[in-house]
């Protein structure tokens, strides 16, 4: 069960327009390098969680369950500041990342660009996605 | 009328998994500061248009038309990479992006965050948006 908000998060609740799921999708940016290192979504409790725990925690929409960033892979997410763009239709999540933030064990998920009529790939896993997540 | 996918649209088409409506959300990150400026929607028709003409195109979902970034307000996005995410559900537009990308006259369209339970606006516009776009 999550607590209740906190002031800054029933302040930013007030002002997100979530869709007609009650979702509302996140960027997380690496908050010194400026990497954009993934993109997911929240609902209410993942906002009020994320402000209250200081640790990123989303929506996961296959699973319909929230989902703490790195409670399997370990690769978290710290929460530097959470921001709000003009419309109210899109979060900016500064965060430090533990590790990597892609599935595929890279530092971003952000890695693939057309180049020449394919899709290439343009950096390579830092990390073993099967010692992320198990066999 | 959308012209013919290039090649690398082509390609980038058939990695891209569109929603229910046939959207994609598409984060725009200047390319050489990395600040993130905004998120907005495109189509098939917005990825062929952004690739063959170097300027991005998103789909407005409000007017349902394309939506030539820029057009109105002279501050267009010129392109200078379209990357693709892990599971192939959001886009990454590197961008130099001429001028501001929100419609407030602010750089970036991520100038709000919660502070002492009241949400406050992290910068101040830098152009005019009647000049933008007229009274």
């Amino acid at each position: 069960m999550t607590a209740l908000p906190s002031p800054d998060a029933a302040a930013l609740l007030g002002a997100i327009h979530f869709d007609a799921d009650g979702l509302v999708p996140c960027i997380a940016q690496q908050h010194d390098t400026g990497e954009v290192l993934m993109m997911a979504w929240m609902n209410r409790d993942s906002v009020i969680e994320t402000l209250a725990t200081g640790r990123v925690t989303y929506w996961s929409r296959s699973r319909r369950a929230l989902w703490r960033k790195g409670e399997t892979s370990g690769q978290v997410q710290h929460l530097r500041e959470l921001r709000l763009d003009c419309d109210g239709d899109t979060l900016l999540a500064l965060v430090d990342q533990h590790g990597v933030a892609c599935h595929t064990g890279r530092r971003s998920c952000f890695y693939r660009a057309a180049r020449e009529g394919a899709v290439v790939e343009l950096s390579a896993p830092e990390a073993d996605p099967k010692a992320l997540y198990g066999a």
